[in-house]
């Protein structure tokens, strides 16, 4: 039996609202998580407390459940509740009030209700009947693709994916927070082909991965109209949003998917690795990687995005955390940084929250701490997206914390000025009244920020400061450091890129 | 695979909030519910429009999915989701919104997205491991019970329940909702002996029920402070509510069910019949049984609940619908009359709601007609409850509903006076001032409300004329009826029974 | 000073789901009313507990003040509060929360914070300036109007209003709820040539009258497109809804109106009686007479709207309070019925919500009953809206209430059939297949509802028969009546009739 | 008539959580707020499009008015009611949601129902009777006090109040919002002995300022039980909240004071200036001042607050904006630190948000640039406050604003360590485990941030560099400069001082 999936704990103090993002996000994303919340003193309720507000309800917007214990003696209970909801079925964020008067008020501890921790969450499968129409309608595909998502991820589904797309040889696709289920270079991963394998698969089936934006819906013109999708979800609801589905699979994701192999088990059966959809798709890999690797490649100056992950993608440590934000800087990383493990890759994921990455990086690094494994968190931030919590680089210097964080300089959101455009700009007036609002200062020297709290700061503004500040900062695990990193302003990705993570049309 | 599970259609008017008393109960019942409410008009929003309110927002909290089509085109998709958010999973109510300006535009009819009924609910089933060991758990059980509740009646898991109690020799109990998955006069079924069954046994599963306040919160004095409970249910966050269970059997019910099934097939047991525990709980039945035929051969009138419900239970057509509602009413009614058939008894349930009796009875009659099936809606009232929605008499008579009714009327919730103490109460002034609220008119003739709109109406005050007008309204297939029962306004439930179905203490 | 107004107070029992649609009215209607409603107890919270709901959260939508005090001391400080909230500022609903362990729980009495009842509402005051240019900007209206809302009533504005219209010779107009603030027999009252008033008028002076639904939006068509709105209200946030008005008087709609009494005081000034404005709004209105009264006096016979409320109208005691619901019920009867009194007028306002006729009858009768003034409540309902809580006669009855009840029945919503085309209809099918939903049962004798609870009642069908059952009910104080009135299920309102209290259109 | 007071305006992309938290700021500080926020498209709504989230119900309990416009067309008539509602009665924020395809989407602009701006604010006044009672309760008062709250600053109450103080002679006391209303060192200003002054009023005259936890909830032992308070405030509900007031007046703060003043010009009156009353306070003003002087002029290093805020209160422009946020340095600073305009302060105020500080400044700036005025930006944040949006430096250096950031900075929240103590703590284990929570990295040089960004920074130690660095930093008009002052990291504030602004006992 695979381990609980451990909630993530967060303690926010009265008047919660900084922790309402964060409930939002993991609840688009469906990621657990237990946020406890201080609240006024219950006896000064409605008379105008200090920072009294209704949190409960404040949250249940955002969260599976939402309460106050009704005293000191049931907060063991409310809070085994709450770490069961949020990892039970589909994940999701909870929430627990603690108004101020409990902190300091005393009661007898034989009135307590203790809770043992809930047992780890449980595990369905689907019906045998509808697993063999599954694998009949993949059997008959012509041109199958698998796509994991990060339920796949959650579920621990690894092994067993492995398993089906080696011995079926399947081509896969991960979504972003899926990628690194199975490693991101592995033969049969089509990543590279991604809109190609989208739009002609007769048969998709997806593993913990939502038909919203970030696939498109799963409608036409992004699909064939007549594609036939088999679900794999733990969330009865989500099967059927958005298409109607040839076969839905309702349970665990990683006990799904061992009911597929049973199947192909009892009735061998391999898709041909000389089809001509597989010929396609590696057609397809072969020259997005080309020209991926042309964009990575030039020399001219200042860098672009390709050549920056290109030089990252070298020289990361393969079971290292990968953590990015950003809108461009996001969106390329993800095409160009392999991932080697699962669940090893944290991103703004479906609700494109930005300021969750210097987070997120904290939260992996104190894990590898805790594992003392040696893991480094490599973070990789848009500027503008490090602008959100960059501040945080006072507490991974505070606590010496394993990361090596990336500022990918454009001098903007999308788009930024070189600083001699800035100053031509400036001739025209006030910056206020003439920059474009996507515009940030040119040249912010982000790594200062980093040295400011002791941690290593390198600017860097060709392939080769690159390659030295990476090797430093990856050689050095003493410090935590920052690589700011120029590249063209005006960079862009590639023309025949498609959209991916930027908003969906259908 | 069992037929979809159908839904519930409630069209409201602008103003839903008729419709949130259902959809309330709905929520708490975990009933399938689509409401559609008008709404005004698009353009008159923020303006004070008719009956312009956040009806959206206003249903949230009661229900699975609550929307507005943005257009007139995304109504068959929205209805689509809405339907199926309404079955899948553990099934609850939806909200669809519709404008006004809707009902009259035009649109093209190309523009508009079709779309399909879904497909049935996914049908999930447990762990295979979770199984084992349930089934190990119940074969070293001393003191054995099944509990069945709504939840395997929406599952109609009526067959495989059946042979897992037939094969195994085992007792059972139905929540109120679940009565009639196996018929009430099974002898297995240990209903007359409910709170001893439940504070001895050793190892209880449960069925699709929870662990609320209808079965005490699981815990003691209630129960065995070491019960061990395997929990069977379609819903991963109602496992482990308020007790760590020793199973949690994830899926759905049925198929569960048969997961049993096949590890009592393989290695065939049952519990002695024998044993002392059945000894037990049959002395128990017994003696209990006895008290309740002694009460209900009571000659005194006016006469008491059981002599009332032993006549009711008497002339019972097998097929029929059973609906009830009201205080001791329904929960005395509970214990003496039998449900023989699944999904054929509609009560208050978990929310205890009143005057949600006529509705339900309108509904079944409803379905009895479409079936033409010629089954009889039975729908037992106690007299307050019969006040907050009497005046549907005028549908079942406006639309000539095979429906009998019966209010059982003691002048009061809970107890009330007769005409002569009522008379002598008003001496001390007006009936304003004096009466306790809980106190209805003695002697109303809710009977004349049936005969105002041309149904049979009957005011009987013995158990000779209330066998004659059941025997009647039974035979009468032309007319609904309503028999006005006159029972003692003092009477009350026999002292030894337990607090079943009014609020329980832990 | 004015006395403080009172406040409605409604007690729910728990799963208050029942007191919602009251609440949602009131808050629609400005309308002061406290709910104390009925909650589980807060061990069980999140339990499962018997009726468990989060009600204070449930009721934020539709209150100005919802809470659950923290502990049985501060009781008293949240109900000061709660009424205090319900009526200062623009009145509105409230809601407390009592958990069910309140109602046992013993306290040290000393510990109790009691809280005295609060002052009367504040009174403010516009600001001098704007009342002098409102007083001019009338001055020099060429076709002024006045609009007295519910807001003026609920002011107790009726002495200064009267003043201003009869000393300045303005004509007015109530709005539904403003009815009698100054009688509607009132030389100056236009409310027989509402549209044309509307439609015509150069200046219009709002008296806590929102320019909402009700008022067609205050845009053209219905007005002119210049015409100057000066608005007088005590919220300020009403002011400028949808129009931008001339000038805007925020304050206590007595008080302002007082000051603009003081600026005609200080210099006199009268409209003039023989402008054409006068004498158009005279002859519409002497047509709009005739016509209503050549209605009224048709002798065909099923009876129409205008007959049934010409002959409640000649035999209403001038004291009495009048209650309506409906659609055209209410509607027309608003144009026929006129009211004497302020505050004696309650109908289904702003929300149109059906179903508070007959709650309304008995809190005006119980209001009757403590004031001891022998005031008879004549509560007009239209057969449908009598349907929603008809079966409240039991309630009427328990308490013998000084009630006179009229059901205007036309076997429909807007439109029935009659019996005998009813059974025409039935020859093609089944009344569920082939009846309108708007019908109902033809000739439902609503009277025998009233009888089955001991009221006297009365199936008419003539004028002689609904004179004679009017005086027999008014005569009889020892008993309350139901008069069903048989109208011509057809029955429409006068052809040039305005759609007065049915959906707007601008 | 006073100009309207201009409402913020705050635009937020899709997923507008980041904006919440300045929408509950704002709500609880009733500050006049619109936030217009981008969602996702109407037609992919319930699809699981790009941050798609009910924004519009999310914003409900934080705002006055929350709506998504039905139409482009609709925009400006919604836009004028948020403005107004933002503005109108007491103020405060507003909600305006613009999907995604409202962006490009084309309509016939004469089509668009454009709106006028609204009028200013109604001013209403109090009833002249109430006026009269409270002048007599003043004139009769033994040991009066005003207050003055934000409330009488944002109705520029400034002249009516200091004509009232100055003619009568009265002592007052800013709330920490109403500082600047009469300028703090105004010899009537008895802020320097707050606590004395609220214990033993008898008469105490609120301008705008709620008896929230600011004010102690206006009860014992903070004030005499039998202390008379006299409210005047422009929110009828918070009128008799907590306590019951004397006497109530409702209506702008402004109209209201000089409706008072006029009371006082009819009969003169002035409070005797050699009361034994005023004696008290300024002996306690005179202690009080004397302790900050002392602990400002103290010579050990590392400085205290008081020596700081000495050396900061010297140099400050008289015309400057002021803006703090912190713990021990926002309520401390206060103290000292001294406002000599109305609406020149910003800081947590009554929610106590931390993280608003830079953003206050950016706004106070933009003002002061686009006044053309010259007027700096003083910002005091605490070291830990300065964490939350830090980053702002980079939009401060992008527009060059002119602003001078202090943080003061005592390596933690309330308390922190110096260096050695550090080191000699991280013998012990990393600090993750041995550092307490509200420890921040000793010695952080925050001035390193600006100076990332092309600010200028100044690391100070003595209060000499700190002179320097001010008078250098108010001297540079060129560029904002950020100053990082160390400060004793165990300092306190004066131990007889009282707990101003941390969380309130009753």
């Amino acid at each position: 039996m695979s381990k609980p999936p451990a909630v993530c704990l967060v303690v926010s103090g009265p008047g919660l609202i900084h922790a309402l993002g964060g409930m939002a996000n993991a609840n688009m994303n469906c990621w657990p998580l237990l946020v406890i919340g201080g609240s006024s003193e219950r006896r000064q309720e409605t008379m105008g407390a200090f920072q009294e507000f209704p949190q409960v309800e404040a949250c249940r917007l955002y969260s599976k459940f939402s309460a106050q214990p009704s005293s000191i003696e049931t907060i063991p209970s409310i809070i085994e509740k709450a770490v069961r909801s949020s990892i039970y079925g589909r994940p999701g964020p909870c929430y627990i009030d603690i108004p101020a008067d409990f902190v300091n008020f005393q009661v007898n501890v034989n009135s307590v209700k203790y809770a043992e921790c809930c047992m780890p969450p449980p595990v369905s499968m689907a019906e045998t009947s509808a697993v063999y129409t599954a694998a009949s309608v993949i059997r008959n595909a012509k041109q199958p693709l698998l796509i994991i998502g990060k339920g796949a991820a959650y579920a621990h589904a690894e092994d067993a994916l492995r398993k089906l797309v080696e011995q079926c040889k399947l081509p896969f696709l991960p979504t972003p927070m899926g990628k690194g289920v199975i490693p991101d270079n592995h033969p049969n991963c089509v990543g590279a082909a991604r809109s190609r394998a989208l739009q002609f698969a007769d048969v998709i089936v997806l593993f913990g991965a939502r038909l919203n934006w970030i696939l498109h819906f799963g409608l036409p013109p992004r699909y064939q109209p007549d594609v036939k999708f088999i679900q794999v979800d733990i969330c009865a609801e989500e099967l059927g949003n958005n298409v109607k589905p040839a076969v839905i699979l309702l349970g665990d994701i990683n006990a799904v998917t061992k009911q597929l192999l049973e199947q192909f088990d009892k009735t061998p059966w391999q898709y041909p690795p000389e089809s001509s959809w597989w010929e396609t798709l590696r057609e397809k890999m072969k020259s997005n990687e080309a020209a991926s690797k042309e964009l990575a490649s030039q020399k001219s100056l200042p860098m672009n995005y390709y050549t920056v992950f290109y030089h990252v993608q070298e020289q990361l440590p393969r079971d290292c955390f990968v953590v990015s934000e950003g809108a461009n800087t996001m969106d390329i990383g993800r095409t160009v940084i392999q991932n080697y493990l699962p669940r090893h890759r944290l991103d703004a994921g479906t609700f494109g929250t930005m300021g969750v990455g210097l987070g997120f990086a904290i939260a992996a690094a104190m894990l590898a701490k805790d594992r003392n494994s040696g893991q480094r968190v490599i973070c990789v931030e848009g500027d503008s997206a490090f602008g959100f919590s960059g501040m945080e680089v006072e507490t991974i210097c505070r606590y010496n914390l394993p990361i090596v964080l990336l500022v990918v300089n454009n001098n903007g959101i999308y788009q930024g000025f070189d600083a001699d455009s800035w100053k031509e700009m400036l001739k025209f007036g006030d910056a206020i009244a003439v920059a474009p609002p996507i515009c940030l200062l040119p040249n912010s020297h982000y790594e200062q920020v980093m040295m400011a709290f002791g941690g290593k700061g390198y600017f860097v503004q060709t392939p080769e400061e690159l390659q030295k500040s990476l090797k430093q900062s990856l050689a050095d695990t003493t410090k935590p450091s920052l690589i700011n990193v120029m590249i063209e302003p005006q960079a862009m990705r590639k023309a025949q890129d498609f959209h991916w993570l930027t908003r969906s049309n259908m």
